[in-house]
């Protein structure tokens, strides 16, 4: 691997776009998110409106499940007391279940041949894992460790994104088309996955003083380039994309005697790199 | 799966066996492991010889990768110096490649009919997730989230099992019959999977201040019966586990819109309770 992306060019990577990536600082260290606007449109919109509105500022991480998921929002909407709630500012307090999407020109895909046991299909589409099905002409984000998505409480439309989740565990296929994965972790991921895990029901932390606080999260777009890591994501549509899943389907190094032969979509990397330029 | 648990009888869970079962008491917790006997006996032998004599106790966690693995053993290994290394004793320095097994009358196999991407045949054999290949007539452990292995060097038998790792992340497949497994967590999983990612080389730490220090590993059957924690197991060549993973395939609550209909072999949970008996 380390040599497919040796050989890699500069063509090969593309920058986050800064309208679509999340600056998260916590404590520990800064998460940043990328998100998925060719999937869940709306939802991006509303993160966007959220962010600017410095909603998830001091709020804070209020549950974490083992090999499954971390979660942030409003501490506020555990408790019954919608009085206490953090205000939406301009976001809307509804989104439609974007939970798929038609198959088109617009969505890109690159397929992974080695099958899949929950989709008919899985590839890559713009830097993020999907699957699709054909004969409904639908694709949709699949849950990948890393990946983000938005909860929901009872009904599909019930969530304003402002209850964000992380996967930190073995894929949660289940979850697939039932919730809105909105976007993936590209930077600062064990912050999310090295936390205590919570203590009471679902995984939600008792006691409030093991919360997680949020200190702020931020648009990349609305921070001064100098405050930007400039990251860059290997494009998937590309030979040397090709070149890493095959260098990790197959190890060719002397370690392995038995070299896998296949690779399951979440066991395939998305590299991650800061851009040249800005290195010291 | 409450509810199937609920329904669950007694004959439907199996003790651990104290004699394959391992107490590493962590300064966070305590860690349970079951070994895997029937797949990996000689390395379960060697495993007990070192508890016996008390080689893990004052040894370190000494590896984290985050969606990987974490990793303890003698720090000493990491640097050059042999003779500062912990004493093996009674145990066997070099181990066979206990990677697989004939299939065969002692090792039996509920199939998991909803297919992998990786070995022709996947299921359950004594309450351990397993793979096997009817061509080859073979069959092994699979590296699923929070099954336990010992690391090897560069030859297939350079591991006496004295560096042992469990799996934190989506399941590592590739190192399917590349390396033994030898057991699995049952019990505070996550006070191996919510440690502090190590930043050096390979994921071990830079620091050995970073160290989770073990207090010490023992057998169960090493312990007085007022020690132990009398964990069960349930059985998984049993109605109730197949009424089990349906209930995971097919997710009958109305949160679910879309029920997956398959389920991968990882994604499978394998409960463990505290014996009825033993509870208040």
């Amino acid at each position: 691997m380390q040599e497919v992306l040796a050989a890699s060019t500069a063509s090969d990577w593309r920058p986050l776009d800064p309208e679509n990536t999340l600056y998260m600082r916590l404590p520990q260290g800064l998460v940043v998110i990328e998100l998925a606007p060719a999937y869940a449109p709306l939802h991006a919109k509303n993160i966007r409106i959220l962010a600017r509105g410095h909603y998830w500022d001091g709020l804070a991480i209020v549950r974490v499940v083992d090999n499954f998921v971390t979660q942030w929002g409003d501490p506020a909407a555990l408790s019954q007391d919608s009085k206490a709630l953090r205000p939406l500012g301009k976001a809307k307090a509804r989104l439609p279940p974007e939970f798929e999407r038609d198959i088109g020109p617009k969505l890109p895909f690159t397929k992974l041949p080695d099958g899949d046991v929950y989709a008919p299909e899985v590839g890559f589409s713009r830097g993020f894992p999907v699957g699709r099905d054909p004969q409904s002409g639908k694709t949709w984000l699949v849950h990948c460790y890393g990946m983000v998505g938005a909860g929901r409480g009872m009904t599909a439309d019930s969530g304003p994104a402002t209850e964000l989740y992380a996967v930190i565990g073995q894929a949660p296929r289940q979850l697939d088309r039932n919730i809105a994965l909105v976007g993936r972790v590209v930077w600062g991921m064990q912050y999310l996955s090295a936390l205590p895990r919570g203590q009471g029901p679902m995984g939600f932390y008792k006691n409030p003083s093991k919360y997680t606080k949020i200190i702020r999260v931020r648009l990349a777009s609305d921070l001064p380039a100098s405050a930007r890591l400039h990251l860059q994501v290997l494009r998937t549509d590309t030979a040397t994309f090709e070149a890493l899943v095959e260098s990790r389907r197959n190890r060719t190094d002397a370690w392995y005697l038995h070299p896998a032969g296949k690779i399951s979509i979440c066991n395939v990397p998305l590299p991650v790199r800061k851009a040249p330029q800005a290195k010291g």
